[in-house]
């Protein structure tokens, strides 16, 4: 048997539930995999090995009770660091908070426990989640970032440290670290995941997001934490309940996709472009290449003015007390966002539905939208966390997409697919990737 | 009998349905009643007697061959000319737009007429629902406003031509005329009606709101226009299904009141804080005189940027293009909104639903809070509608609000109590209300 590290979330939750395996003999392996390897990586904000061996053990102990407490039971869950958590230190990759325990979970830890998970540790975040980077390196190149600001969810994913993280995203923060690490990202359409407990950046753009090795894995964590919040006026009802069959069923017939160079596409590298343009030329029956529409070149500006004003405002505090421990983008940026005017802002707001409204219209010819999901593969430093230019547009519409580790780039080195699809189409969008998942890797589910 | 006229919309719409009365008899009085007040008040932008009879009589041969087509069949109701009616010219007060058929009918339009009920006519708006008056007089006294901005559904319904009507506010604009003119006014809590198709000033501030002269009328239609709308993404999903009943009921005990003089308290007339401290001395047992929280100070600041930034972006091809067609308070207020930060407008906006938090507290001790809905009675002025500095905080909060013309001012003219309740509490703040009313006219539905 494959060592359980090595094991998809779904295939752990089966065996825990089935007593093929215990939740402690999961930890244990995966404690292993983190002795042995997050020297190098530093995926970990917090990790206490004893403490979650005892969770794991308790988990094992209610399960023979007969207390099995949810379709997670036993699993553990990796979960960003700027996530409250009640039994253990939150620091946002600031030492200006210091690591606090939260009087409450945030929802998202709450939904997840109360669906059986353990909460593992605490995984590396940028400053304040935005671009000043954590300790965290590229699994797969250590010299390399591992992008951000979700570095260590999606590190600590990619290298079996645990099998699924939760992230976040305000613009590129899960599709890029995601793409960086060659692991699947999901960020879900805008209004689906809470925020409550998080910290915020800004409320139209930030949203929850999911790293995984497999996207029935992400359907099993997205059916638990996809609810309806009080405590975050964005969310709204909307009920996931068969995504994890959904995701995983054949499509009535193959999907078309449309190919999105966007005009991102000029930064792109040299070999990345060569790997896009043969990947699109293998599968050209089902992809059309497209020009982006005309409205997206505003939409990095306005994406730029609500999250700077929304930084502005919520970091205040800080950034009038604290200003010397404070990283320079975070700087920079906050003292931008003190200066548009409130007309800019709105302007910036009231297009966003518009927009989507006219991007809608896509998905009456294609199922999915297709584009890079960087600018290439992670870049050869540790001082900067990559671009996101090719995740705003699509943070800002509130659309629903993954990044998918299907293409290599330059030595190896892993380079994600993004797919788009239109917004509360959730489940049919994890269909599609999987669907397309199999068909790179040759495998099929397509009739 | 009484001219149908004086009958409330309850009687009416029973009387219909019953087959007491037709809703061409209704029209026909309504009509004589403007053809013979109209000239003096002015109250209709829009109103077409041929139409309207003719609407009246078909509804009427709906009913005979049993096509009853809800609770509002063949009430006629006035709709202020913000809202747009694909059979009645739209004008919005201003002549940059001229009267427009627009398309589709405004949710709340659509709404009504799906309950049988007919749209009368479109009753004046000062400019773009603004400050800048238009043409209607106050009907206690010529001389005077009517308030504004939607003066002629209050005129219109405090000179019964016609039984209830509906109008909006972002500011003062259905508290404020309904207290100059002696009618019931009722601002909804915010996400309870839809604003689709509805002129918009701000996303944050604008209410639909019903003007009557009997509660459990402003229960009728409110049953009808509260419900989630799809195109306005400020709704909500909620029940208000026994609102005509709940408003009528009696409390299972007296109801206790907070009264607050806010800080405006010192720009109220002399009369008017006479009829005031009268009131509150007559119902002393039930009301309790309590300072306005501190944070209360910030909000008249708070709504002015998120007001001013909002028509700034709402109103800007206007200003740029057509500047000498409008108003100088417009104007002023545009140029204003222009000159904001966006992280003033964030600031104002984030601390709405904190403010509110603070205040729900209220109700914990109180039924209901009291202030003036005005500072006193109409001012002497054609050119000014009068201040909405009482209305500013609860439009903010967004909290459920009605103006009881319960006091009378210098000469005799009206002057509206201002009752505020928690937000969703609507139904229960109609019975409150309707309480008060009784007990201040000596009826009492009290046990």
């Amino acid at each position: 048997m494959k060592d359980i590290c090595f094991l998809s979330a779904t295939e752990i939750a089966r065996m825990i539930k089935n007593d093929d395996v215990k939740s402690l003999d999961v930890l244990k392996s995966l404690s292993t995999r983190i002795e042995k390897f997050d020297e190098a990586v530093e995926a970990w904000e917090h990790f206490d090995k004893n403490f979650i061996l005892n969770k794991a053990s308790e988990a094992d102990d209610h399960k023979n009770l007969g207390r099995d407490t949810g379709p997670l039971h036993g699993l553990p869950i990796g979960v960003k660091d700027i996530f409250g958590t009640n039994d253990m230190p939150t620091r946002c990759g600031t030492n200006i908070i210091g690591g606090v325990h939260t009087k409450n979970d945030a929802s998202v830890v709450s939904f997840l426990r109360n669906s059986g998970a353990l909460i593992m540790g605490k995984t590396v975040t940028t400053e304040f989640a935005y671009f000043d980077p954590g300790k965290t390196k590229n699994p797969h190149d250590k010299n390399r970032t591992p992008g951000g600001s979700s570095s260590g969810s999606a590190a600590a994913v990619a290298s079996y440290m645990c099998p699924v993280a939760i992230g976040s995203q305000t613009n590129g923060s899960v599709i890029r670290p995601a793409s960086y690490c060659g692991v699947i990202g999901y960020k879900p359409t805008y209004g689906l995941i809470s925020r409550n407990g998080v910290l915020k950046q800004s409320h139209l753009l930030d949203h929850v997001g999911i790293f995984a090795r497999h996207i029935e894995d992400i359907a099993l964590v997205a059916k638990e934490i996809i609810r309806h919040d009080i405590e975050d006026t964005s969310t709204i009802p909307f009920s996931v309940s068969n995504i994890n069959e959904i995701c995983k069923e054949a499509p009535p017939f193959d999907p078309s996709f449309v190919f999105m160079k966007t005009s991102n596409w000029k930064n792109m590298e040299k070999h990345a472009i060569k790997s896009f343009e043969n990947f699109v030329k293998k599968h050209k029956n089902n992809i059309e290449i497209v020009d982006e529409p005309s409205y997206f070149k505003d939409i990095s500006r306005y994406h730029q003015v609500i999250h700077e004003t929304d930084m502005a405002y919520a970091f205040s505090d800080y950034y009038k007390k604290s200003k010397d421990k404070m990283g320079k983008k975070l700087l920079e940026a906050i003292s931008r966002g003190f200066k548009y005017k409130s007309s800019e802002y709105v302007e910036a707001c009231e297009n966003r539905n518009y927009f989507y409204e006219l991007f809608q219209e896509t998905f009456q010819d294609y199922h999915a939208v297709l584009t890079p999901a960087t600018t290439g593969i992670a870049p050869k430093s540790l001082k900067n966390t990559g671009s996101p230019e090719f995740c705003t547009v699509w943070t800002y519409l509130g659309v629903p997409t993954l990044s998918l580790p299907l293409l290599k780039g330059e030595g190896d080195m892993p380079l994600g697919i993004q797919i788009i699809g239109e917004k509360f189409d959730d489940p049919r969008l994890l269909r599609t990737s999987n669907w397309l998942v199999n068909k790179v890797k040759g495998l099929g589910n397509d009739k």
